[in-house]
């Protein structure tokens, strides 16, 4: 990233979900400069991740009372595909770090809640996570005050540039998973530094060994008294990820639309023997533009109203109803799927309409379909549509897990 | 459609949009009964659109104070969409209805819009039209205090069905389109009952003379002392169109894929050498509900947005600028072109998933197909993807046309 | 049809495979001509058939000794492609007579074979078949010298207009499946004229009903002594057949684009705001016909090609191993899920590139897309997927069934 | 590539196509050892070239007498198909080598195609080309005896690895192309080295300066006493060279999805919640390979067929009309596209069912992608679909050019 001029403590802060947005527009015309670069460089995120601590956009969820944005998920979402559109990596990590910052509410007790949002707002920390329940081999002892978390993790996104950790695995002789906020640079967590990728490359969602990590039971997130109370709420966290997928997925989209649109303007030669001056007028490049761009609208609009139904789930977590949660699990389930299929064609397809010079490495625009052809694969979207299927046609809703 | 039971004057007109909605339910369900008898015998729906009377759903559009509905186009769209997964072609009757109910405000004076919409509202009167530019064989003479409309037009939608029918023509030795509203049962109006074609059998759009119809200047919508001042908010009769279509799309695609799902649920065999007991549980079944329904959901949000857009332009007319009346438009073609493309493969696509049974005639499966094959060739949606294309490419917007 | 002027017994019989498609190019012209009336008045094709007949074609896999073609499946394959793009009724059961014709050869005694197609070429004999053994309900008693089958079956081509009928049912008490030929007006034999289905509508397809008909266990097929001998050969039938439903829907698919081809030139109008003069010269119309056209052309070559492979199965029936049989019903599933795949694409495609007025019911370019979604549900295209899949991810070959 | 071991000089040259098949697998699987971190090194393959020169396959085309394999086209297309599996860059290199040898048929005189043949051959010799008639910046003076060439091109294809060059300029103060082979170490020729595009990253395709290189007279190609001779043929270079493209698209496709098969099947993970025990079970990863199988045999099929078409003409070249160069050119446009498609469609596809850690860097498996993406924009596609729309609709053929 240039070194950005912008003195952000001189900017005031948005104060509305448009302000918010334009925020992140601002952040993502800086992210975009040398995003071709970074990519290729693969250097660890330490000044974007500065960035979004210094345009507040990292504690837009927390509390005004702090210092906070005070926005709800809605404008989380639309910062994320903001920031996603000039660099999908530093994208995924934002809206991790909005999930595991909403993490305490979601399980938490209210009194963690309170110190977790106090506390990350106020010194705008930033939230990584190893927590990727595919692999059961987190394993956690009870030694009486303290719980001590050992074992690894494949995947740890946000590892080496954020300020707090989530852990997570399972308590031994138990099938509890207990989830925990940790410093990331607590003794006992080591990051591998080995995501080495195609795509998301800056993510830094290497592996991590867990040993001997010791959390007080008072932070084990939603234990009292060392028993977890379950409510509804606590199975949102993969819905409200999922949603994190499909935005930074349709911004990754966009960022290749545009990327391509000015590349179609400025670059492209018409075909030879067309009988078209400008590339712009060619019927068939034409075409794939309004295609595309159709496409990507619809998803959009689907991705926006689905966060719609999601505020109404967030803003009242214990009148949730299972059917509820399932109801919204699988719209989530469906625009997971329409998102995969619509950011994979538009992110191969532009090329369509850039031409063969467009393939050039310095032009770097294969970076999009990289990184949505890596992330889309975290689950298997044949079990979204499958979701949707079952709910329609058996009226049956998902069971919840806590991962996909 | 089976005489039905309801005395409609016994209930209580909605008051909301939510109430309009699930009136239109209720409306939709009486039609399905015998949807495919009526499609088969395709005879002139008199009852049906009686039914649109009595229910009040005609009035959806009009001033409460003389007994309509009082909404706006969002909810009018929604019905639409109800209506039409029971019978596209009552669909697009009821939607032609609400835009030709809706054209004095488009086009005429403040009194042709005080005066119509006080006389069709009171009268719950059903609107049909004779306007189809494409055909500019329709001139009007101005013979001094009346013009005459002489000529034929190809395709009047609503003819036989209609209380009132709005002619179009060109005033001789002038490039002036005149809109004028006549009485069905005009002299000099001849309908020729030769609409047969594959689908949307009961819109009775056959072909139509005019022969000599006279008509006062003062109804000449939007003339005063013969001159039309043009504004932006007349040119908006295409994007005000075009979305009903899109939502009668859209509810003829919903509607195969819920009969579909009947049919899956009651009368699909699961594979003979499949291995699972029920066709609701063959992966591949779930696989495509799940595909086609989340596409469905994608353009329904895009629909509903583009919707909500154009109600800023219909309540403020006189603020519209070209840009945002362009901007609009390319928005409306966009997702044209998507309940196009995904109407057609939800018709298509069901009978994979309800095998082969379900293509006996008895089950008039294939009529969804049929009604949005024949309606969606109603212009080329290449040239909406076009139009996305130019406005994204070159930052154009389309020039306003009386026809798509 | 139209009368044939056709005098065909003073042509000269064809002697090379091009000479037979030729001849089927003949016959298809004299298909073509009145079609659309056929298929809306669903008679029973009685003069179609004897088309067929007079034109030679039903004999063309018959001896040359008796009269026959002495041709062998590539052609046989072709014939009914260009039979079945004037009509796809007729190309269905010209080929289901193929199959049936050749049915001896996979299932019966040498003495068997030779009586048969001595039989049916000298007489040109029709055949028909109630062979559709998802229904296992006919059942069959063994009487001493004879055996009579009792039962009913839902669908059985070619009915009324067959000479002969295949029967099959399975001997009761055992799992044993027995294949007989009868003639058609045999006592016992009802045929209920109940297809009325919306595509293939010609065919005949309707149930049977089989009471007490009796055979000669010498014609029960493949039996000596009451025993089956089987033989890989034996379990040809599924491949062969749905080689014929790959070659009858495309060749509907070719009857769709050229029937449209001539619509577009003939009839089309350019998009009033496009610019074009011509229809033909619509880029977006030049790149549809581009587009069908060549998925066409790739599967009329696999199509060609499978046929091709199964020549040398069929050309040395002894020596062919479980193995053998097993990648070329592989290779049959994977043309027919790229046919149904592109018969379908192409025949709901092809309204695109004709416009609006092309959805008169006069045109009945609707018929080719009604008569491929018909037939391509006979049993679900997932599965030959799957087949495919599972040949190419695990290395194991389907094991045969009697259908599909 | 590791060192081979083979001593090809020990081997048996092969005699027939399928020997040559063969021999062309043998040497894929030696590419195929190292093709992941050879594409990552990206350096120049001169020991890849190598081994194609001591495995005959440079020669393939050759005559025998000089120790050519005296093959024709559709086995060199196969050859190409083969080792593309491997390495989409040497794959591409062999076959515009086969094209530039062929070359001199095309355009050559008897006496020079003869010579050609023979120094070629003989020594297995391998060509480069810096043909690329989009430039029209290559200008050539005549001085009498000789011709000096003069410009740059942007794309040379096999460059450094060659021995030979075909060179292309337009004559000054005329329209004639010019073609000649030179040594590609003749002084006046500089080759950039500055190819570093996303795929076919080991062709060597960068940019040439032709500085005042001389040529005799006798070496342009097809001139004589200064005079080119058009016949048909000469303008069948660029159907010839599509094909060639073609033929790689399909080969990376192949390898594409025989790499995932294995990776599918020895390191794919079932899902967590899916209920299958192994990856190779799963109904969706089984339904995208047989989907996936069955395009790829389509294309593969209308490849081989179009490769005999052309070899009709290849055998007479004095023969050929316009007309039947036309269609051939149709053909050849057809399956252009078809194989753009699949071969897109695959190489991004595979991922759906190998899984997310196969994104890993290190399997390299999105190359295949990033190969076709590459080069399938050498020209537009969409004016493929276009010219065969033109035969179809129009009856026209293309008009020859020298590019695409």
């Amino acid at each position: 990233m240039t070194t950005t001029e912008t003195d952000w403590s001189k900017t005031e802060t948005p104060t509305t979900a448009e302000g918010w947005v334009s925020r992140a527009a601002e952040v993502s015309a800086l992210l975009a400069v040398d995003a071709v670069t970074r990519d290729k460089e693969g250097k660890t995120p330490y000044a974007e991740v500065r960035l979004l601590k210094d345009s507040g956009l990292v504690t837009l969820l927390g509390p005004t009372e702090h210092g906070g944005g005070g926005q709800e998920w809605p404008t989380a979402y639309r910062v994320v595909r903001e920031i996603a559109a000039a660099d999908g990596s530093i994208g995924q990590l934002l809206g991790y770090h909005y999930l595991w910052f909403w993490a305490a509410r979601l399980v938490g007790t209210p009194e963690q809640i309170t110190a977790v949002e106090e506390l990350a707002t106020t010194n705008r920390l930033f939230f990584g996570g190893a927590v990727n329940p595919r692999d059961s081999d987190v394993t956690i002892t009870d030694e009486g005050d303290t719980i001590v978390y050992n074992g690894r993790k494949s995947f740890s996104t946000g590892s080496r540039v954020s300020d707090l950790t989530v852990l997570e695995g399972v308590l031994e002789g138990t099938d509890k998973h207990v989830f925990a906020i940790v410093p990331s640079d607590i003794p006992g967590l080591t990051f591998h530094d080995d995501w080495d990728n195609i795509g998301q490359r800056l993510t830094e969602s290497g592996g991590v060994t867990i040993d001997g990590v010791r959390v007080d039971w008072a932070s084990a997130a939603g234990y009292v008294d060392k028993t977890f109370t379950p409510r509804v709420y606590n199975t949102l966290n993969v819905p409200t990820i999922q949603l994190v997928f499909v935005n930074f997925y349709l911004g990754i989209a966009r960022g290749a639309l545009e990327t391509a649109r000015t590349y179609t303007r400025e670059k492209s030669r018409s075909w030879l023997h067309g009988g078209y001056e400008r590339a712009v007028d060619e019927p068939y490049v034409l075409d794939v533009y309004g295609d595309l761009t159709s496409k990507l609208w619809a998803v959009e609009a689907l991705a926006d109203r689905v966060a719609e139904e999601a505020l109404v789930i967030h803003r009242a977590p214990d009148r949730v109803t299972e059917r509820e949660r399932g109801e919204h699990e699988v719209r989530v389930a469906a625009v997971k799927a329409r998102a995969t299929d619509v950011a994979l064609e538009i992110t191969a397809g532009v090329f369509e309409v850039t031409g063969a010079r467009a393939t050039a490495s310095s032009e770097g625009l294969d970076r999009f379909w990289r990184n949505v052809r890596t992330h889309t694969l975290h689950d298997p979207v044949a079990y979204k549509r499958r979701e949707v299927g079952v709910f329609v046609l058996r009226d049956e809703i998902p069971e919840p897990t806590w991962y996909s």
